[in-house]
């Protein structure tokens, strides 16, 4: 399977162009949308989300990912092959979390360039027809070569990473992860840790652990995006022991 | 064919992983996304528009659905054939309107229970699977339980239903039922009806019969939500005679 | 392959009943959204983002685009063959300027009509089942005939045509026709050209040729359309030489 996760939102042509592409070149391979509304022009939020996608993925399928702000500079296209699956997209933090919890490694710079390669998509141009032959087990145009790496990023990012079609706030921190008892501090507010929306009165805003893994800022029965005034990007505490 | 309608929308990696599943369990079955943006946390007010995606449905197929605010308390989920039509979802009222409708009613509570079930995301862990045997002819997992009935509805919701991308305000009465000459009351404006917007001049607000049976408050050439002010949930008053 | 381009936006049920539809008639055939935020109401801002997506089209491969504020009136419903890629649709300039550009160009009415036409959504129930008929090869149900053209539309419409998911302004302007060292005048603002995103510090508006050729007015790092107040529908003015 190749596996879509982008930031080119569904607005305009860019999904349906990338469909065609891949469509075209492979249409014997299914092509699942994973979500093509990972922060735009963040790649450092987006990392987290993409590595919990990748719970999902198994060896052989192709990820196709990009967030991708520094298109048309020289930021190096990478192809990764992370315990067997792999992963095609830009050389800018946005595989940072998956390449940490990756238990084998192997990776690439993609030199190949098609005849015809926008400045600004190269999603299209470029990741897609790369997708699409990894899809069918050909390496070629790949040289081995290192990824940037960003060693100062934290395991788990403690910033509201997606607002999802809820309102539900979304941060960059495995619950697993976080001391028994922690409550999250964001926009101001503290919130207790309930088990899911229906264990909490209407209107009541606290904490859960997702589907995904991370602790979501929720409001029961309504939008906390919009009741607390959070964003992608604003920053979240852990507060743990009395406050 | 397993047809999803949601609310899960489309920010999100909610859709993605739904398809994801299906396609990993069975590929063969093509997946169609009816829609996702049913009203969220209101069975109530998608229960109308579901019956009506039941018109496009055929035996055999199996009919996903979720609007699903109790996920993770003790509602049930249910597994329902409509006149041939497998219906897998929440026991909260989404399918009351087509229980109303079908001629010949088989009904099951899903007993069986995945490995891993997150506490708020039903759709993926719990009725995908479900969906997906069922797509092949395969009943295990099933108890036949009778659904909860929500007598006190009405056969058609004197309400707006949902709003459409272009504006336009769904209510959930079929307007077959409506008597002749019947205007809308909506946002303090009575409506005439008209045959479809061509009919009428630009900007004019009226109501018609929609293309899947449901009287429908419209503009012209603009946004009947934004122009009146209409949100999901809003009352609409039937106005037979002079007024 | 079967091609979608409408306005039906991704609200409510129109693009899943479109699938539906599809789906039944020809399963083994692709289709593929390319988009469906055309603007609303406006074939002449939609004809020049529909002529740029047959530049990805096929021979053999059959379009079928809606873009019809006209329906349920006594608009004539279309079928072209433009260098052997079939367009399906309203006949009210949405395809005026893919017609400029063909080479070869046959024209039909379509005179079938199916059993059920709703008055609203012909997508679904004419232009559909002739696609799906058309990428199978048969021809049934048309009549030659002559489309209407709107010969006083200009060949690059200088106006912003489409607000992308990054608040990109696409303009109607194809950049390789306007003269070297052009500006681009918006919303009060003169707008220098660069190559692409990265190559202008964050926060500046400027104009680049997309990856679809046109040129489009973008500020690195943000939304042009909010930024500059942009939307669908307004001017830009071409600035030569000093000004």
């Amino acid at each position: 399977m190749i596996l879509l996760a982008t930031d080119f939102g569904l607005a305009g042509p860019y999904v349906g162009q990338l469909h065609l592409v891949l469509g075209r070149l492979v249409p014997e391979v299914p092509v699942i949308d994973l979500q093509h509304d990972l922060p735009a022009f963040r790649p450092d939020l987006a990392s987290p989300l993409l590595a919990a996608h990748l719970d999902w993925a198994q060896p052989g399928d192709v990820v196709l990912a990009v967030v991708d702000p520094g298109v048309g500079t020289d930021r190096r296209p990478l192809a990764l092959r992370l315990d067997g699956i792999w992963l095609v997209g830009p050389d800018n933090g946005l595989f940072e979390a998956a390449l940490r919890r990756a238990r084998s490694i192997e990776s690439y710079e993609i030199v190949w360039r098609p005849e015809r390669l926008s400045a600004s998509f190269h999603g299209r141009d470029l990741f897609a027809p790369v997708a699409a032959r990894l899809a069918r087990g050909d390496r070629s145009g790949l040289a081995p070569a290192e990824p940037t790496r960003f060693r100062d990023w934290p395991d788990d990012l403690p910033r509201i990473v997606q607002v999802d079609a809820y309102g539900n706030a979304w941060t960059g921190l495995r619950a697993a992860h976080l001391p028994a008892g922690s409550r999250l501090r964001a926009a101001g507010r503290t919130l207790e840790r309930a088990r899911t929306f229906g264990d909490v009165p209407p209107g009541t805003a606290f904490w859960y652990e997702n589907s995904s893994g991370f602790a979501e800022i929720a409001v029961s029965g309504g939008s906390a995006a919009e009741t607390l005034g959070l964003r992608p990007g604003d920053p979240v505490e852990i507060v743990v022991g009395d406050c």
